[in-house]
Parts: C-alpha cells; sequence; structure tokens
C-alpha cells in the first residue's frame, strides 16, 4: 500500500502497488440502545478490550445488510440477551478522533431477565444515582446517559441530540 | 483474501491469506444537505456516473477527519459552489441494499451564485412544482425531497425522518 491521490480525487488513499486498486478508509458506525426498565438503565460490563471491565451501553459496530435500529437491537441481544422493544433515534455522536459515528436508540426492557454473551462480564440495571459515572467505557455512553436523565428530569420529549466530541 | 469466520467472531469476514489480516467491511455514510431559497431547493445535475445526467441533492462520502454535518457542507460546496448556513440533521436514510446510511441537513443558501465543481453539470434552484421527480438520480435524494414539501405544507417543524429503503 502506498498513500497518492488518485487521478480524479482531492486527498490522498491507499492504493495498492501491485494491483493499484483503491482501498477507501470512511468512518465507521457504532449502534447502541439506551434500555429502560421504570427508572433505571441497563448497561453491560466490558468482558473485551478495549476498557475491559468498565460500562457501557449495549452497542457495536453496524454490519452490512442491516438496518440501523436492526444493528442495535442485535448488538442488545448479543451483549445483554435483553429483550427489548425498539424506540426513537436519540443520539448521534461524532467521534472524529477515531473515525466512528455513533448513534443510541431508546428502547424499553420487556423484562429484567439478562443473559450477557460472551463479550459481557455482567448486564444489570442502575437508576441514575447508581450510574458509575467514573467507571463508564466510552465517552458517547456518557453523553447518551447525561443526556437521557436530563431531558427525564426536565420532562423533555427526549428529541434527537446530536453531539461532537473532539 | 478468503470468505472466513475469525476465531472470535460469528460471521464471515475477508481474511488475507498471506498475513491474515481480517478485512472489516462495513456501511458507509453518505452526507449532504437540502438547501433552500425561500420556496425553492437547490438541485446538482450530475456530471459522474452513477446517473449522468440525473439530479440530486449535493452530497457525498463522509471522509475521516470530519462530522457528518462538516462533510455535507463540503459536499455542498465542491458539487454546487454554494454559501449556505448549516440547518439540523432533517433525514436518515439506511439503503441496506448497498451498504449505505444517507443522512441530509437541512440548509439556508446564503446566495444564488453557484459555482458547481467538476462532478457537476449544472446547479439550480427549483420550486416543488417544477422538481424533475422522473429525473432525480437516487431514491434518498425523493425520499428526502418529498417529506420536505410534506412537512412544509403541513407547517410542520421539520422534525429527524429515519426512513428506511429496501
Amino acid at each position: 500500500m502506498q498513500y497518492r491521490i488518485p487521478a480524479d480525487d482531492n486527498r490522498e488513499r491507499a492504493v495498492c502497488t501491485v494491483c493499484s486498486t483503491i482501498h477507501y478508509e470512511n468512518p465507521i458506525n457504532v449502534v447502541g440502545t439506551v434500555p429502560i426498565w421504570g427508572e433505571q438503565v441497563l448497561l453491560c460490563k466490558r468482558n473485551i478490550e478495549p476498557r475491559w471491565g468498565k460500562w457501557t451501553l449495549p452497542a457495536g459496530f453496524l454490519e452490512l445488510g442491516e438496518t440501523t435500529a436492526e444493528g442495535a437491537l442485535r448488538e442488545t441481544h448479543e451483549e445483554a440477551g435483553a429483550d427489548i422493544e425498539m424506540g426513537p433515534l436519540y443520539t448521534l455522536l461524532n467521534v472524529v478522533r477515531v473515525g466512528q459515528i455513533h448513534l443510541f436508540y431508546r428502547a424499553r426492557l420487556r423484562s429484567t431477565t439478562f443473559n450477557p454473551g460472551p463479550e459481557s462480564l455482567e448486564a444489570r440495571l442502575f437508576a441514575e444515582h447508581e450510574i458509575p459515572w467514573e467507571e463508564l467505557a466510552f465517552r458517547t455512553t456518557r453523553e447518551t446517559l447525561h443526556s437521557f436523565f436530563e431531558d427525564r428530569r426536565a420532562g423533555r420529549d427526549f428529541a434527537l441530540r446530536c453531539i461532537d466530541i473532539p
């Protein structure tokens, strides 16, 4: 691979020095949910790096062949084994430094039986005052939870929030 | 490249038969705007394939190093040479069949001087009754324009619309 500007382009791309194939590198999507049970939110304790042992909202990379909502539902099943009813899109976070866009949907838990998959050590419900703010894995989880509790306290309707994370 | 399921994964990935590097293939983001001047919307006539000669809202692939709004602004400059003030996110469209997510922001034109780049044959304003519905390049443009005029006629506030395109 060599970085150069292809003929009909205006920025450097990774180009194969053997076959000249251009390998475009673009931001990637992470999709997840804010699963709610009454006053509580479901978080998962990570069993994988990065941030092993830290808490996160259930989320993961969007795959080909699924919509963003379908991916968020799948990740909630895979990481928490939780049964949810999907709600509307709630946050869109640009994490430019790592080339990621995170999308979180509100969701309603249908039961409190969880079955965390291999990527999670534990899945459990937290009331607002129990949230382990210092033990959260990612800033996108922190911003989404912060927005959620703020909107709920204010009695607002959880309109979409777009947040840029430097 | 060979498609197989890596040890700690649950779906097939493209794996290099020489160095074992896993090449993840994920959906890609297309970002653009709905640029408004009074009752009119700005469209660009494509000078590139696919859909050469068809009309589209200014949009293109999101690049690393920019937020979705910054990418939408850049594409509007590159394709239409239009001076805009960015507004809020308006549509999120999942185009699962081609592995794309399209994001369109509302935008206000600051002038009617356009300077279409090499990817556009022409950039011009259309009132609703002038929209070339049969000559639009992409269904995401059609759905976004349709939603926009519908919301405007109903006097609604252009809340985010999430649309799945089969």
